[in-house]
């Protein structure tokens, strides 16, 4: 296939790197900023430079900008797009992009089928991308109604570039999870090391700070947009777990032992439950 | 020296492990169930099987019981300790045992200094004990009027058995951060797995829940004599993160981009200012 990989962030450039090292499709990189192209083209990551007019020769496009530009640069572009060729994106949020972009898809006559990879890292840009980030991680699809065949296509191709798990599901079942999973996280991050505390925590902390607030290196920008378009998910899940730490803080103040090992126990159960 | 060890769960075994793999120091340890404390023996991570009666022939005795458990085993033992002689401990909490421990040196005319070593594992017991455990951790001192040199002969042996940083300070101080970088994270990590959403996140999650969500594989029944007797600052930590938390919340409801941004871009450029 000729795949063009629009936006060469650490996402879009991790998959150039990764389609050119282990797969044989051609790839064309399309980036606003020139000089990033030229340094992936240099490098051997992408086989072209290529310019939104030029999607036309393009089997598979993916999408890996932010949420809305990506939706921007589909209305602005998607006249250049081949009839029948595939558009992913690769947005951490999908109820409010996929159903916009299959209506582009209708207008334009190509195919929409959503997609996220669950990779990332505390930091971003081209610089940080690599072939391997993919390695072992998680592809999740949103058909959105795209008929099986560009499904297996685009899943296909994400195991051939290192993903050991390919999930399908909507894009509110992926939302409501990913709230959970991803974006819960993230805001916790960020508001655990607002503490008065944190600036001092050296010498005094191990694994749990590590971890906790592993993610508050956060891109402030992406993350919010990120967060108000998964608004209801997300507030529902930062709502449920104030509920629990509330339920913990009322146990210690009342100086209720029984109270404070069950919840404890609960969670330390759901954890071996789920064998990890 | 002659070192006893007083219970040989993963702290304790640890401790007997890195003493005679790095060190010349006798190791005499003391358990509740026999069949560990051969155990140790036959595995060389002991000299020798002691009782509570022999304390007399120690140097150094590391408690490494629950808090409660090692004042309860002073009460009970303090009258066999050699005049002199150096006690730790190595509790995760110091205000509700330091003093209470103070008052029992001077009764029995030993010298206490308190400690904990930031180190541990999602599981306890002997078994997951090893002589790698405090390599590069802090190990936390509460000297509590203690002379120096006694500070210093802990100092020496805690780098000696692989921590990389000393950290010298009071009891209140030790629970105040300690609230913050770990007894905290242990209470999210069991609020956040008891989510309804926690039990399909297989496929739709990556790193960061596997971080938040570590510790929630937790001792409940240590963990909450821990957070009882930290109750002040555990629950100001709580409260401050209930506190940042509800400001995400609303900003998010407001769907107030710029107020969201800021806050996660502080959080963003805490985490930076300490370069992490």
């Amino acid at each position: 296939m000729k795949i063009a990989v629009v936006g060469l962030g650490i996402i879009g450039g991790s998959y150039c790197k990764a389609l050119k090292k282990y797969t044989d499709h051609y790839v064309i990189g399309i980036n606003r900023t020139r000089s990033t192209a030229e340094k992936a083209l240099a490098e051997g990551s992408i086989d072209k430079i290529g310019t939104p007019q030029e999607l036309g020769s393009a089997d598979l496009i993916i999408l890996t900008m932010y949420p809305q530009a990506d939706i921007d640069f589909i209305k602005e572009n998607g006249k250049y797009i081949a009839h029948g060729a595939l558009v992913t994106d690769a947005s951490g949020i999908k109820t409010a992009i996929c159903p916009r972009l299959c209506e582009l898809a209708a207008e334009f006559g190509f195919v929409f089928v959503g997609s996220h990879p669950m990779a990332g890292k505390e930091k971003n840009g081209y610089e940080v991308s690599e072939a391997e980030l993919y390695k072992g991680a998680s592809f999740i699809i949103t058909p959105c109604g795209a008929e099986q065949r560009y499904v297996d296509t685009l899943s296909n191709l994400a195991k051939s570039i290192g993903f050991s798990t390919i999930k399908i599901t909507t894009p509110e079942e992926h939302d409501r999870m990913i709230a959970f999973t991803s974006q819960l996280p993230h805001a916790l991050a960020c508001a655990y090391v607002l503490s008065p505390c944190c600036p001092n925590h050296k010498g005094f902390s191990a694994g749990s700070y590590r971890d906790v607030s592993r993610v508050a290196n956060i891109n402030s920008s992406l993350w919010s947009e990120l967060f108000l378009e998964n608004k209801e998910p997300l507030t529902a899940e930062l709502e449920q777990l104030i509920e629990n730490l509330n339920k913990i803080i009322n146990a210690v103040k009342a100086e209720d032992k029984k109270a404070l090992t069950d919840i404890l126990e609960r969670g330390h159960r759901v954890k071996q439950s789920l064998g990890e």
